[in-house]
């Protein structure tokens, strides 16, 4: 949805094409050059950011809803997203801090009480990763600003949105240690320098510098290639790359990186 | 719910006070004495076994509707639950096989096309670990049977919840890795060998018989006690407590095991 009548048919006929209560929203990191962002959304007359997200799809899967959204939302396609928790707290949207149908009102939308939108929601929390250097944001007629924020400096979120920041990092970090998340933001050769740096940025701490890339190599993760990159004088470190197959394995299985 | 006539208003009102299209599911693992079973449940009229689940109250927290949901079907009250994953394929009730409709006549309760219940559902899933010789299961209206499975030993099951198995296995097993999942699997007071064969058991892999009690001992989880258990001529293990402060801030924070 991007034009004021989309939203308005999604208002008054949503009901019928995608399922009442129930929402996703996503958390996407984005690193680059050792700095990690995320990805925030303002609807127009709410002072506060919060993540974007959706209804979903009375025929669509969970994973597509949320793929959707994004793309909607940001301009984003095709992540690789992860489930990272259901959020349901009846008083996860304060309706008595937020009134949602003079929010309706406010913008020009049509809004009655008992309307499909105005009612408690369950959400679906996804997190992804990706380089925020190679995206190009777009807003639509709800959303009048769309961008990267410093993960230690987010302005204050709406709803129950700081929760659900915490709550992806927390996973994604976790997953970190079992998942081959790093595909998307190195260049296809890297130095172990450069694949150090990314683990650490999205951990938030430091990492041993000899242990950390005998564990990947251990793991048979990483293939040292027959290459260096000269960046300086007697300044030439080995370039590696993922084994894929290893890399589709451990995306699948799992593995123990620790 | 217990009896017929809780079922029947809950099919007549039950969409005023539950929130329709969300239920949750419960993949309850149960250990001892190295054998892991998955608690599950038959309902009347329906040869697959499934995982025990249902609605959540308009007013409650996903994780009490949990607990209720539990505690209705099995008597087991207050397990540690640990959601895993969320599961809203739009085809995971296969309303073609099964007819929601003709099950509710068949079983002797009110039913009519349109009822809330006949309807998609996405379902929020959960895990727990119980110690299966501690439990005292009970059956109601609609559930014939309730009883532990070995794991590997599992029937056919309903809906997608082969799938779920599969997920809440996964996840069980990469949380083993993080958070210190044990306290009520184990006595007290327990020997290395016992800690041992209950993360094996529980991971379905053998573990370095050195290197593991090592890790946890590093990681300030447990506590030697000053204290032997004698089980036979020349053999007095040492014996073990967890240090509860530090397991309070693991299962807060996490940790890394490997």
């Amino acid at each position: 949805m991007q034009t004021e009548e989309e939203f308005r048919d999604f208002i008054l006929n949503g009901h019928l094409y995608y399922i009442p209560h129930v929402t996703i929203d996503c958390a996407i990191f984005g690193y680059h050059a050792q700095q990690l962002k995320l990805l925030l959304i303002k609807h127009r007359n709410i002072d506060n950011w919060s993540l974007p997200g959706g209804y979903i799809k009375r025929a669509e899967k969970l994973l597509d809803a949320a793929n959707r959204n994004i793309k909607d939302r940001t301009g984003i396609d095709n992540l690789f997203l992860q489930q990272f928790k259901t959020f349901g707290d009846p008083d996860r949207i304060q309706f008595d801090k937020f009134d949602k149908k003079k929010w309706l009102e406010d913008t020009g939308l049509p809004s009655w009480e008992g309307n499909w939108l105005i009612n408690q929601t369950i959400s679906v929390g996804f997190y992804a990763i990706t380089d925020f250097s190679k995206t190009r944001l777009q807003t639509d007629f709800i959303t009048e600003a769309c961008a990267w924020f410093d993960i230690n400096n987010l302005p204050p979120l709406e709803y129950d949105h700081d929760e659900m920041v915490q709550e992806a990092m927390h996973t994604m970090r976790l997953h970190l240690y079992h998942y081959p998340i790093g595909l998307n933001m190195l260049p296809e050769k890297f130095t172990l320098s450069e694949i150090h740096a990314l683990y650490e940025t999205l951990l938030g701490k430091k990492l041993d510098v000899s242990n950390f890339p005998k564990k990947l190599l251990a793991l048979r993760l990483l293939k040292k290639l027959d290459e260096k990159r000269s960046i300086g004088a007697h300044r030439s470190p080995h370039l590696y790359s993922f084994d894929k197959e290893m890399y589709a394995l451990a995306l699948k299985e799992g593995l123990v990186l620790s």
